[in-house]
């Protein structure tokens, strides 16, 4: 049986675990990233993860074949370099070939948004198609492309920013400089600024009940409201899952996927946002959805997906 | 040598060429289409086709390997058959297995715009990039994805339709039944409604000289008036280009290529068009274009686009 062991860097702890060929997760643990050191230390320190993980799980070193990364930044995935991230403040760090040196092993790396979509692909919500496009709903809108059963990342890596493409032109001002971007309209964040829009613009409404502090205000909210049968709760929600709606529909549009599977909080909402999702999305959708039809699901790994995914990629490289 | 024949469907004639290896064309003819007739005398002909050219070219029969199809339409190129073409009227054509029942060859096909992107990758203005999206601004925006040298379409061909993104929620009508469509701003049709609609507003604009009757209009007179030095024109090609930077940069955001080509008639314009593109698409380029850029140039191969891409599809699928 051949092994994978996939690490999970984050800037407040590197999750990692040793997967086997089905997916399954053998073992799994995590350490604190300590992301002040030098990264030669903390290299070291995923290096040991790894190999004490093998070793709880009674696995012959030599079983393991390969290490895969999934970490926030802008990664060189061809050369195993974080060129640049924000979270852990790293410059071009060749993370690859410094773990590698420890253990003699190939190392592999890709960005941790699409670590999570292949970990999904791989043993999750999109394991029955062989492309998807992987979404999610956070602080901000990512995700990953999978197409052919592989991760699909652009020219250096630089691609797949599927939450920067304008929906709404001259609209929102987003992180990136642009404004009306998809994510600047359908991330939490936004839904948390529409639903406080809301609720200053509606004083009577029965959001003040569920929140009365509006900083308190979170991608929960609206939901809430709605199921208590507030009008201006449902309204926001209708708004969101518009918006929603259109940015799938684009990326439905240009990779036509088997599957869009979602992520992030906002998708413990479950069938509340996808059946209303997916009726939206049917009617956008370009020559609609009879001939090629896409299924909309959320993940199902929640924090395992990244190294689920980082193993994914060990052994995709080294089959 | 081997020898690949590209025929390039049209609802008016049938273009075919035969390629060599290097992407060069020894030969190449038309025949009429004859749309109104049964699906097999259009396949016999095609076949003819390649043949009278192969024999025309001196080529021995042998030497020709395959022979490719562009089409318009939906096309189901894993079967070789035209599901849907509104331009010849035809569904659930198998026109591959027509022809190659006649030339006992093996016969492939692919959208027309698939094509054209294909051929401007093997020999044309994006022979230097592996990976490059190619847009048509004409009638509408369509296009082809070129991921690795190779044509990426999406699950049952479905995909790439990236006249058919939303860049301005709840905009003009598109054609497809969207609302704010990429084609509904930045296609020839668009440019020039756009342009009659600054004339209409502006009564005193130097355009009225440029094309006295409104319904003359065309994808060239904003950018003969701006030529003129009037401001009314150089607003409208502004807009326009705005529109079309917007467009341009959501797919460098999601495919990051390393080229983007565009064809159509509005691509006539040349350095007129591309420089101030370039300015502006840069500018909303995720992460901006010094780590992975992104060339922005036209389609160098007019018309025989689709039949080179149509050989080239023939060579990849037998290589």
């Amino acid at each position: 049986m051949n092994y994978y062991a996939g690490l999970d860097l984050g800037g407040t702890f590197v999750k990692g675990g040793i997967v086997d060929e089905q997916g399954r997760i053998l073992i799994k643990d995590k350490i604190p990233t300590g992301k002040e050191r030098p990264y030669k230390e903390i290299a070291a320190d995923m290096a040991q993860l790894v190999e004490d993980l093998a070793q709880r799980a009674g696995i012959n070193k030599d079983d393991v074949k390969a290490v895969g990364i999934g970490s926030p930044g802008t990664i060189d995935s061809e050369h195993g370099v974080i060129v640049y991230s924000n979270n852990i403040s790293w410059e071009k760090v060749p993370l690859c070939s410094a773990i590698k040196d420890q253990l003699g092993l190939p190392v592999f790396i890709t960005n941790d948004a699409n670590a999570a979509a292949l970990g999904e692909n791989f043993c999750g919500a999109g394991k029955l198609y062989s492309s998807m496009v992987f979404i999610t709903l956070g602080t901000g809108v990512g995700g990953g492309i999978v197409i052919d059963g592989k991760i699909f990342e652009g020219n250096r890596s630089a691609g797949a920013e599927i939450g920067h493409e304008v929906i709404r032109f001259g609209g929102e001002k987003c992180t990136c400089g642009r404004r009306g971007c998809f994510e600047a309209y359908a991330s939490a964040t936004a839904l948390i600024r529409q639903t406080q829009a809301a609720m200053r613009k509606n004083p009577e409404s029965g959001l003040w009940k569920i929140c009365p502090s509006i900083d308190d205000v979170d991608g929960k909210t609206a939901f809430d409201g709605m199921r208590a049968g507030d009008k201006t709760a449902e309204k926001v929600v209708k708004n969101y899952i518009r918006y929603l709606a259109e940015g799938v529909a684009n990326l439905i549009n240009v990779f036509r996927p088997q599957a869009i599977v979602l992520g992030g909080g906002v998708c413990a909402e479950g069938e509340n946002l996808l059946v209303p999702l997916r009726r939206k999305v049917s009617r956008l959708v370009y020559g609609g959805m009879k001939y090629a039809p896409v299924k909309i699901v959320t993940a199902s790994l929640g924090n395992d997906a990244g190294l689920c995914g980082a193993a994914r990629l060990a052994m995709l490289k080294t089959l």
